[in-house]
């Protein structure tokens, strides 16, 4: 789909966080968010049982550019106030998977009947809140212009490990003439919550990437002879390696299908 | 000179702006000024007759990167209290150079003999301001580490031309990790007085630099593998732009012996 394409549907979908809720909610809306509220964050979900949320908590606060936590809950509660009076998390996105034991147990649009009293939501930033931004830079985003998904690398950066959670920083790739590097590093610097500024520029090798033609999820993109690449932590990192861990129960957003706030992007800015 | 060396003769010298006018106007200090009151903002000096000042001043104001305009004195005024009460811009640099229709006719320790109702002195910020910031940020300059003048190049970029003024910009290179890379460009951006953020980063090819081992002028440096060259904008540019213009008259710093205001560095940061 074009960008135009995009504009176009996105006039028809909910506007606000709150309107794309209650649609979600009232199961008259089951698709991927992209285009959903422009200007809402939109978060990454992770839900794991009491006996190791402390430690994903922990992996969190360790590893916040691949894992910037914008919210977690007490334990068993399903409400999350700090990103919207109403929120319900077991209700208010498109779908989810259920996992238990690392293996795939269901995809509902409804997670009633799957909670429990011990378990904890975690809600991380996402890079949707620093590509508007850049958009609104006037930085072209080739995966956008192409309509395609973001290419994804595992790399050779280890994360801070953190009782069963450990792993390798998998980082998003976004090509861009070297005068745009430098805006979108000043540009992702003001949200610090959604990623923030990119570890790596230029040279793919030094983060052990053998070829940016092969990502590891995502889509290839063509870079120019006038480009480098420029690289940001990924929010594929925590799914990466909650997948390692194989937590006895999780369930995280199915791919898309993201939690939408009452907060703006705008909110996140340092300055 | 080691960094060591440079720092145990640091403090040797004026420790700060006022003890280095001080010293330089009763003849006591002839000296670079490189190490002389760290903290304190050090400037190039371009001083131009009134026909072409007016030029001069929407040059800086056109290419802000190359030429971060820190004061203009009124024709005729020796003075520039923005920068420091006391100074005279006649007597407070080790040295000068003095052209006349593009040729060097005099370097001399005062201009006071030279000075003419028509004169307006320009002091533009240079990169001792933001190279202060990056060391305290930790971050490695190849060239202070080597103890050699930072390498710079000619570029295709070109300034945007105001009167007799026209003419190539030319960029500083520093080698970095690209985790420092960011990093700089974080740090920079802070000081957009004193050049700001990086024009350019990686690939020297696409602003005209065939070879980086063969800078226009300082010294070429070693590039680590696992390194990237990040360009800023330079203080040469004008004094090429004006040497280039030959005006009638002109008078600028020596290599080297810039002004020393009252002015830190801290202050020019914009956050």
């Amino acid at each position: 789909m074009s960008v135009l394409a995009t504009a176009r549907r996105s006039s028809l979908l909910p506007q606000t966080g709150r309107d794309a809720r209650l649609a979600t909610r009232a199961g008259g809306f089951k698709g991927q968010t992209a285009g959903v509220a422009p200007g809402y964050v939109q978060g990454n979900l992770a839900i794991l049982p009491g006996d190791v949320a402390g430690d994903f908590l922990r992996f969190c606060q360790l590893n916040p550019k691949p894992c910037p936590l914008l919210a977690a809950s007490a334990p068993g509660d399903f409400r999350l106030p700090t990103l919207a009076d109403d929120l319900d998390i077991r209700t208010d996105l498109p779908r989810y998977r259920v996992f238990r034991h690392g293996e795939l147990i269901d995809e509902p649009t409804d997670i009633r009947g799957h909670w429990r009293s011990d378990l904890v939501a975690f809600v991380l930033g996402c890079s949707f809140s620093f590509e508007e931004a850049l958009i609104e830079g006037g930085i072209e985003l080739r995966h956008i212009t192409l309509n395609v998904t973001v290419p994804m690398y595992r790399t050779s950066i280890a994360t801070m490990p953190a009782g069963p959670f450990h792993g390798p920083m998998v980082v998003s790739m976004r090509p861009m003439k070297p005068a745009d590097a430098i805006r979108a590093i000043q540009i992702t610097t003001r949200f610090p919550a959604v990623h923030g500024a990119p570890i790596h520029v230029g040279k793919p090798e030094l983060i052990g990437i053998a070829d940016l033609m092969k990502p590891d999820y995502g889509d290839p993109l063509p870079i120019g002879a006038d480009e480098i690449p420029v690289f940001w932590a990924c929010g594929v990192t925590p799914q990466s390696v909650v997948a390692t861990a194989k937590p006895e129960f999780c369930i995280t957003h199915y791919p898309g299908c993201m939690l939408v706030t009452d907060r703006r992007n705008s909110e996140f800015a340092i300055m």
